[in-house]
């Protein structure tokens, strides 16, 4: 967990404080000096995590398939030799077939401009918006009161909530309101997007892409997505429930 | 949303009754005829989903880069021509990184034995002893207590909580748990899963590989996870929170 100064509002006023945020590293998984994926993770128990990534995989059917394991924890990549290799050519004739929640391919590089920008979006919101905002955006979660097994993301402006779309997957969700205004041919830079899900750098990428000028989410950012955000401009909201939210970054943008 | 016949326990007593269930959806996107991703996804808004998707990966601008889009509702298959193809072959040549989650490869294949076979394990526990768990499963988790970032999973025998771990992603504390079990040469077929994460067929994946009979969580599962527990005769609770869970397959483990 690392400290990040936040403001907190509540009941309309504002409050300066420290607040611990999640850590989130990029970990790479290399067997047999292959690089066979990339984890986005949180920072402990790595050998576990490589380990059970390797079982669950169908990788190693027990510790002793293991000849070493060695975890760096200054380049976050953990280095796997197998007793027997065999295993490993197989999976190059399997090949690999990305699954789940967009997550499969990164068609970004970071060098993309778009990634480098700074969001100088105008728009400015009153904090009582954006808390009615999210109450209305809980009940219009019919799917999740019934079921509790989705995730809901809007775009609004200052006046409504124009698009809201649900997803068992929170990138979906967001792919899919994004969807729908590229297909409505709307601006992107003047609206906010809100939320249930959590907000972590791979969300962010799509954020960005869209250059939404403010996020606010139900639930907590990781710390490379405030990092981000506060780079680029990008007002980031937190824990936005009730009477209370987190501004994690571009403050400016919201009036209380 | 499916309906599904649950008992519901609540206070220690039973009730039998049907309750909805989200539904999942493997959803191919496929742009000039070629196989670009597998989303698992909420089979709602697919249109919105596939551009999104593209968009999002920086594969179209605007919605004009697409020449043709076509949604396959029996196979559920998302096609799409676009204007410029050239976008494709680059692709190719950035060749694709998967990331996220541990769900960038997949290296299990449906017809491998272990996800045919009957889970037999003859264990069973008292539901009062598992939402005691689910209890001290909460508490346990300071971190989230601190920064709401973070899912939990833990392994529990009839007595105690095992093993516990958290991570920013639901896969990854899965991962973590059934690692450190590995490392440890323990054995996994009386024990169950408890977590805070939903259960979709990709945890179920994990959850089926290391033979685990009981699987316990706060949250929801999709409709493919309860069929396929359902099929192999694993125990699926959902929902488990306070004095109340819902019981979706193999209730014969489970003692009121």
């Amino acid at each position: 967990m690392k400290n990040y100064k936040i403001i907190r509002i509540r009941n309309n006023s504002k409050e300066l404080l420290k607040d611990p945020v999640t850590e989130e590293i990029s970990l790479s998984i290399v067997v047999q000096n292959v690089k066979l994926t990339t984890l986005l993770c949180s920072p402990v128990n790595i050998k576990d995590l490589v380990i059970g990534y390797l079982y669950t995989s169908g990788i190693i059917q027990k510790f002793e398939d293991i000849k070493k394991i060695d975890i760096d924890k200054k380049k976050w990549q953990g280095s796997v030799d197998l007793v027997n290799d065999k295993i490993m050519k197989e999976l190059v004739f399997r090949k690999i077939q990305p699954v789940g929640c967009g997550k499969g391919i990164q068609l970004y590089s970071d060098s993309d401009d778009i990634y480098n920008q700074k969001n100088d979006s105008q728009l400015i919101i009153e904090a009582p918006i954006i808390l009615s905002f999210m109450k209305d955006f809980k009940n219009i979660s019919e799917t999740f009161l019934k079921t509790g097994g989705v995730h809901s993301a809007a775009f609004a402006n200052k006046d409504n909530i124009i698009v809201f779309r649900e997803d068992i997957g929170r990138h979906n969700a967001i792919d899919k309101i994004i969807g729908n205004m590229i297909l409505k041919n709307k601006s992107l830079n003047d609206k906010m997007i809100l939320t249930s899900g959590r907000i972590s750098s791979e969300v962010l990428l799509k954020i960005q892409r869209c250059g939404v000028p403010i996020v606010v989410s139900k639930s907590a950012p990781t710390n490379i997505a405030i990092d981000t955000c506060t780079k680029n401009g990008i007002t980031l909201i937190g824990f936005a429930r009730g009477n209370r939210m987190n501004i994690y970054s571009g403050e400016q943008r919201i009036k209380v």
